[in-house]
Protein backbone atom coordinates (compact mmCIF):
# COMPACT_ATOMS: atom_id res chain seq x y z
CA UNK A 1 0.00 0.00 0.00
CA UNK A 2 3.25 1.95 -0.62
CA UNK A 3 2.03 3.70 -4.24
CA UNK A 4 -0.39 5.96 -4.90
CA UNK A 5 -3.84 4.18 -5.93
CA UNK A 6 -6.59 5.57 -8.12
CA UNK A 7 -8.80 5.95 -5.21
CA UNK A 8 -5.88 8.71 -3.54
CA UNK A 9 -6.86 10.50 -6.74
CA UNK A 10 -10.70 10.29 -6.42
CA UNK A 11 -10.20 11.65 -2.47
CA UNK A 12 -7.97 14.19 -3.75
CA UNK A 13 -9.95 15.45 -6.33
CA UNK A 14 -12.53 15.57 -3.49
CA UNK A 15 -10.66 17.29 -1.10
CA UNK A 16 -11.17 20.68 -2.50
CA UNK A 17 -14.14 23.50 -2.04
CA UNK A 18 -14.19 24.69 -5.50
CA UNK A 19 -13.48 20.82 -7.15
CA UNK A 20 -16.81 19.97 -5.05
CA UNK A 21 -18.56 22.83 -6.42
CA UNK A 22 -18.00 21.88 -10.04
CA UNK A 23 -18.95 18.37 -9.37
CA UNK A 24 -22.33 19.59 -7.87
CA UNK A 25 -22.63 21.96 -10.55
CA UNK A 26 -22.51 18.99 -13.49
CA UNK A 27 -24.31 16.71 -11.16
CA UNK A 28 -27.48 18.46 -12.68
CA UNK A 29 -26.12 18.28 -16.22
CA UNK A 30 -23.11 19.22 -18.99
CA UNK A 31 -21.43 22.41 -18.85
CA UNK A 32 -18.54 24.28 -20.68
CA UNK A 33 -15.67 26.15 -18.68
CA UNK A 34 -17.21 29.60 -18.97
CA UNK A 35 -19.93 28.23 -17.36
CA UNK A 36 -18.63 26.34 -14.82
CA UNK A 37 -16.03 29.68 -13.85
CA UNK A 38 -18.96 32.30 -13.95
CA UNK A 39 -20.21 31.95 -10.08
CA UNK A 40 -16.38 30.75 -8.79
CA UNK A 41 -14.63 33.64 -7.65
CA UNK A 42 -11.37 31.72 -9.23
CA UNK A 43 -9.66 32.85 -12.34
CA UNK A 44 -9.70 30.62 -15.84
CA UNK A 45 -6.30 29.00 -15.47
CA UNK A 46 -7.13 27.87 -11.48
CA UNK A 47 -10.76 26.72 -12.71
CA UNK A 48 -8.93 24.28 -15.46
CA UNK A 49 -6.44 22.31 -13.36
CA UNK A 50 -9.46 22.04 -10.85
CA UNK A 51 -11.03 20.59 -13.46
CA UNK A 52 -7.92 18.61 -14.95
CA UNK A 53 -7.81 16.86 -11.33
CA UNK A 54 -11.54 15.68 -11.37
CA UNK A 55 -10.78 14.06 -14.39
CA UNK A 56 -7.44 12.81 -13.48
CA UNK A 57 -9.72 11.20 -10.21
CA UNK A 58 -11.98 9.71 -12.75
CA UNK A 59 -15.04 12.15 -11.44
CA UNK A 60 -15.57 13.87 -14.68
CA UNK A 61 -14.90 12.97 -18.44
CA UNK A 62 -14.63 16.31 -20.98
CA UNK A 63 -14.97 16.44 -24.91
CA UNK A 64 -14.15 19.45 -27.75
CA UNK A 65 -16.78 20.28 -30.06
CA UNK A 66 -15.50 22.56 -32.34
CA UNK A 67 -14.51 25.41 -29.99
CA UNK A 68 -16.14 24.67 -26.48
CA UNK A 69 -15.12 22.12 -24.58
CA UNK A 70 -18.26 20.60 -22.37
CA UNK A 71 -17.80 18.92 -18.76
CA UNK A 72 -19.76 16.10 -17.82
CA UNK A 73 -19.83 14.11 -14.65
CA UNK A 74 -19.32 10.41 -15.52
CA UNK A 75 -22.21 8.55 -14.60
CA UNK A 76 -19.84 5.79 -12.05
CA UNK A 77 -18.76 9.03 -10.80
CA UNK A 78 -18.82 7.73 -7.33
CA UNK A 79 -18.92 4.08 -7.98
CA UNK A 80 -15.64 3.21 -6.35
CA UNK A 81 -16.10 5.01 -2.84
CA UNK A 82 -19.64 3.78 -2.50
CA UNK A 83 -18.41 0.65 -2.84
CA UNK A 84 -15.03 1.02 -0.44
CA UNK A 85 -17.74 2.93 2.27
CA UNK A 86 -20.55 -0.42 2.05
CA UNK A 87 -17.06 -2.88 2.82
CA UNK A 88 -16.24 -0.70 5.81
CA UNK A 89 -19.87 -0.46 6.72
CA UNK A 90 -20.26 -4.12 6.63
CA UNK A 91 -17.39 -4.54 8.68
CA UNK A 92 -18.45 -2.21 11.38
CA UNK A 93 -21.74 -4.15 11.67
CA UNK A 94 -19.95 -7.24 12.15
CA UNK A 95 -17.74 -6.04 14.89
CA UNK A 96 -20.91 -4.29 16.96
CA UNK A 97 -22.43 -7.75 16.07
CA UNK A 98 -20.26 -9.73 17.39
CA UNK A 99 -19.81 -7.45 20.57
CA UNK A 100 -23.55 -7.66 20.98
CA UNK A 101 -22.82 -11.59 20.96
CA UNK A 102 -20.58 -11.79 23.66
CA UNK A 103 -22.30 -9.36 25.92
CA UNK A 104 -25.16 -11.70 25.48
CA UNK A 105 -22.87 -14.99 26.44
CA UNK A 106 -21.64 -12.76 30.06
CA UNK A 107 -23.97 -13.76 32.93
CA UNK A 108 -26.50 -11.32 34.38
CA UNK A 109 -25.49 -10.45 37.57
CA UNK A 110 -27.75 -12.16 40.00
CA UNK A 111 -28.74 -11.57 44.04
CA UNK A 112 -27.94 -13.84 46.24
CA UNK B 1 -16.70 28.39 -0.88
CA UNK B 2 -12.61 29.84 0.20
CA UNK B 3 -12.17 28.50 3.85
CA UNK B 4 -11.74 25.09 4.62
CA UNK B 5 -14.71 23.33 5.38
CA UNK B 6 -14.92 19.98 7.61
CA UNK B 7 -15.57 17.81 4.40
CA UNK B 8 -12.11 19.07 3.01
CA UNK B 9 -10.48 17.13 5.99
CA UNK B 10 -12.45 14.79 5.30
CA UNK B 11 -11.57 14.13 2.09
CA UNK B 12 -7.98 15.21 2.58
CA UNK B 13 -7.65 12.36 5.39
CA UNK B 14 -9.05 9.24 3.00
CA UNK B 15 -6.63 10.59 0.23
CA UNK B 16 -3.71 8.72 1.54
CA UNK B 17 -3.43 4.53 1.56
CA UNK B 18 -2.13 4.25 4.82
CA UNK B 19 -4.68 6.09 6.39
CA UNK B 20 -7.62 3.93 4.69
CA UNK B 21 -5.58 1.23 5.71
CA UNK B 22 -5.86 2.41 9.37
CA UNK B 23 -9.96 3.16 8.71
CA UNK B 24 -10.13 -0.30 7.17
CA UNK B 25 -8.38 -1.96 10.60
CA UNK B 26 -10.39 0.11 12.90
CA UNK B 27 -13.71 -1.03 10.66
CA UNK B 28 -13.38 -4.24 12.10
CA UNK B 29 -13.19 -3.24 16.02
CA UNK B 30 -10.50 -1.11 18.21
CA UNK B 31 -6.89 -1.14 18.41
CA UNK B 32 -3.97 0.24 19.85
CA UNK B 33 -1.50 2.11 17.49
CA UNK B 34 0.71 -0.87 18.50
CA UNK B 35 -1.80 -2.68 16.43
CA UNK B 36 -2.79 -0.46 13.73
CA UNK B 37 1.51 -0.10 13.24
CA UNK B 38 2.66 -3.97 13.07
CA UNK B 39 1.03 -4.57 9.67
CA UNK B 40 2.18 -1.36 8.39
CA UNK B 41 6.10 -0.61 6.73
CA UNK B 42 5.68 2.58 8.25
CA UNK B 43 7.85 4.02 11.89
CA UNK B 44 5.47 4.52 14.88
CA UNK B 45 5.97 8.68 14.26
CA UNK B 46 4.39 8.72 10.74
CA UNK B 47 1.45 5.97 12.38
CA UNK B 48 0.69 8.56 14.80
CA UNK B 49 0.63 11.39 12.12
CA UNK B 50 -1.84 10.11 10.04
CA UNK B 51 -3.90 9.12 12.71
CA UNK B 52 -4.37 12.54 13.60
CA UNK B 53 -5.04 13.26 10.70
CA UNK B 54 -8.20 10.82 10.79
CA UNK B 55 -9.01 12.24 14.28
CA UNK B 56 -9.16 16.57 12.62
CA UNK B 57 -11.37 14.61 9.92
CA UNK B 58 -14.07 13.66 12.52
CA UNK B 59 -13.15 10.01 11.30
CA UNK B 60 -11.75 7.89 14.32
CA UNK B 61 -11.83 8.94 17.91
CA UNK B 62 -8.88 7.65 21.07
CA UNK B 63 -9.53 7.02 24.49
CA UNK B 64 -6.34 6.60 26.56
CA UNK B 65 -7.20 4.44 29.15
CA UNK B 66 -3.76 3.95 31.88
CA UNK B 67 -0.67 3.89 29.27
CA UNK B 68 -2.85 2.61 26.12
CA UNK B 69 -4.27 4.74 23.82
CA UNK B 70 -7.28 2.92 21.90
CA UNK B 71 -8.58 3.98 18.39
CA UNK B 72 -11.98 3.49 17.11
CA UNK B 73 -14.10 4.18 14.29
CA UNK B 74 -16.76 6.79 14.77
CA UNK B 75 -20.38 5.39 14.01
CA UNK B 76 -20.91 7.99 11.93
CA UNK B 77 -17.72 7.92 10.32
CA UNK B 78 -19.34 7.88 6.84
CA UNK B 79 -22.64 9.93 7.38
CA UNK B 80 -21.20 13.33 5.39
CA UNK B 81 -20.10 12.09 2.72
CA UNK B 82 -22.98 9.83 2.20
CA UNK B 83 -25.52 12.67 2.05
CA UNK B 84 -23.12 14.50 -0.42
CA UNK B 85 -23.35 11.83 -2.52
CA UNK B 86 -26.56 10.97 -2.04
CA UNK B 87 -27.63 14.58 -3.14
CA UNK B 88 -25.51 14.34 -6.38
CA UNK B 89 -27.30 11.21 -7.24
CA UNK B 90 -30.76 12.65 -6.46
CA UNK B 91 -29.35 15.88 -9.19
CA UNK B 92 -27.96 13.35 -11.80
CA UNK B 93 -30.92 11.53 -11.65
CA UNK B 94 -33.16 14.82 -11.92
CA UNK B 95 -30.87 15.95 -14.99
CA UNK B 96 -31.52 11.89 -16.71
CA UNK B 97 -34.96 12.57 -16.19
CA UNK B 98 -35.15 15.98 -17.88
CA UNK B 99 -33.51 14.87 -20.52
CA UNK B 100 -35.70 11.78 -21.15
CA UNK B 101 -38.64 14.20 -20.81
CA UNK B 102 -36.80 16.13 -23.67
CA UNK B 103 -36.60 13.35 -25.70
CA UNK B 104 -40.07 12.33 -25.10
CA UNK B 105 -41.17 15.79 -26.33
CA UNK B 106 -39.23 15.50 -29.60
CA UNK B 107 -41.56 14.47 -32.81
CA UNK B 108 -40.63 10.93 -34.00
CA UNK B 109 -39.82 11.10 -37.96
CA UNK B 110 -42.46 9.63 -39.95
CA UNK B 111 -42.48 8.20 -43.39
CA UNK B 112 -44.42 10.45 -45.53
Amino acid sequence: MTRTEPVDLYFQAMADPYRRGFVERLSKGPASVKELAAPADVQLPAVLKHLRVLEEGGIIVSEKVGRVRTYRIRPDAFNAVNTWIEQRQHDMNAAFDRLAAAMAEVPEEKDH
